[in-house]
């Protein structure tokens, strides 16, 4: 082979991923990609990994498995208030890999980086002997000092999701045959998550998070950053229509399940006119489901009459 | 199981790999890491995956897996003249990886970060069905403008590398059972790459990047961004004494086999004298092996009576 023929990993590369590369990115051509860092902004950084068969279905369209890996980070940065600005990533495929899935899963990052104003940066692609294992570091920024964090919680700050809780959950029962899903919204939920970007936080949340491994377990996480208890109401927690529609059986599932990507925020109640403003403005619904108040960090949920639920899973508990 | 307590996957964060955080990191704790920009500077972000059976023996020690890991992108970073800053990563480990697999990986880590000047700013931990996926995000910073590309190499340059070349592809072969290596060297330079961190190449070089998929392909790339043709003589390129020993039968291998991890620099001759300060100052080694000249992209390596010499693998190609 001539020096000058270029093994089949850097076809691939120039069809598929090339396209999608920003300034910055050399065109991917090079061992290290360049980022000036936007004057006087601070750098927000999040990596996440994904995995056929433990993330997303090995069936599952490529496209969507492109979309989801950009838009799980995307929501870790939209958590901190971050505006996106670029993306690195590694992509391990079968040998057997058809060209179809590189296509399908480029075309699905072109579309969402667009919608969200990332590019590539860089990446590598390898082979494995394993399943398709995906990663992917988002890079965003915001004014200097106000991210928001995790801790930071005050007691009397209410509990703020936005969105609906339970969809993603209840898609992956749908996705694996035990609940059906007449209008595929829960499916598509469980699919391709809504990334809260642009809903402007900075000032308003004194904590936050995105709900990815259920909403009673992350609040669990505030609650330990904040060392603060909290109470929440299920019955003020926003089901979709489909989700209502599962029935109060599915109701825990909804509620301890993962996959929401939904943003779990901490607000004084003196800042709820500016959160309902920034929402509007980002054209995103928040609901108010519960408060932060002093005590050892703690979850309680209330049930209807406002008697304790008890969960199997993932986070009730006494005070 | 109460709210406060947390899933195994938390625990593992926090017994190896909280240790390694750094500042902007937030212990870790949070969805995603603040990384203030060091004023004035350019950053240069590079990723590498590694799996298991592909990239590193299953059974090779976890400390210099994480090692190795670190320093294949710490490799990147020298390749464009850069400082390191810190890493993001990924760890997708099947169920029953034991304990102590997670407690050597991070004590490699926490050597060479020590050693590199870099620190952990977030990762993500994951289950996989199949073997260990690895990847890595490293930030580095340039002054402005300065970051060696692999574009930019002018006829007349001559061509440069450090250390030695062909052990790491030898050590494979060590590491396979197909050459013996009594010293250990062959096989400890596979495993643990020396990256030339500290080489001080911005306004010396004119391009480079590091020798990882074998020095004749990798210096076609170079022909390639910069448009010209290049010639090397087989007989100047760097070989470890160990490498010599192994006999003329593995030159291809040396010449054409990959993870050397060295860098490759294209050297205007009136700079000759900065780069040996350079190295000389970095305590590392560099050898002229050849020189970049008008042509078509190409690489030609001479043996012995400057005749070229045709390798089944990887470059040689005709003018």
């Amino acid at each position: 082979m001539p020096a000058t023929d270029l093994p089949p990993e850097f076809a691939l590369i120039a069809r598929h991923f090339r396209p999608l590369a920003g300034p910055g990115a050399l065109d991917l051509r090079d061992d290290a990609a360049l980022l000036t860092p936007p004057p006087g902004r601070e750098l927000v950084l999040t990596v996440d990994a994904m995995v056929a068969g433990v993330h997303f279905l090995p069936d599952d369209p490529p496209d969507l498995i492109g979309r989801k890996l950009l838009r799980v980070n995307l929501s870790d940065l939209a958590a901190k208030g971050a505006t996106p600005l670029g993306y690195l990533m590694t992509v391990s495929t079968p040998r057997d890999t058809p060209e179809a899935w590189y296509a399908g899963f480029a075309a699905g990052l072109a579309v969402d980086q667009a919608r969200y104003g990332a590019t590539l940066l860089g990446g590598d692609t390898t082979s494995t002997p394993g399943p398709i294992s995906l990663s992917l570091t988002a890079i965003g920024h915001v004014a200097p000092g106000t991210a928001v964090h995790r801790f930071g919680a005050q007691a009397g700050d209410a509990i703020w999701v936005t969105g609906t809780i339970g969809d993603g959950a209840l898609g992956l029962a749908v996705a694996l045959g035990r609940l059906a899903d007449p209008t595929g919204h829960l499916l598509d939920r469980y699919r391709l998550p809504q990334p809260r970007v642009g809903l402007a936080i900075a000032g308003i949340a004194t904590a936050g998070m995105d709900v990815s491994d259920g909403l009673v377990q992350d609040l669990g996480h505030l609650c330990r950053a904040s060392a603060l208890a909290a109470t929440i109401d299920a019955e003020q927690v926003p089901l979709s229509d489909p989700a209502r529609n599962a029935g109060r059986d599915w109701l825990e599932t909804c509620l301890t399940g993962g996959d929401d990507y939904e943003l779990l925020l901490a607000v004084p109640p003196a800042r709820e006119a500016a959160l309902r403003q920034a929402a509007s403005r980002a054209g995103m619904a928040v609901t108010r489901i519960g408060a932060f108040h002093p005590g050892a960090p703690a979850v309680m949920v209330l049930g209807s009459g406002r008697k304790p639920l008890a969960f199997k899973k993932g986070g009730w508990s006494h005070f």
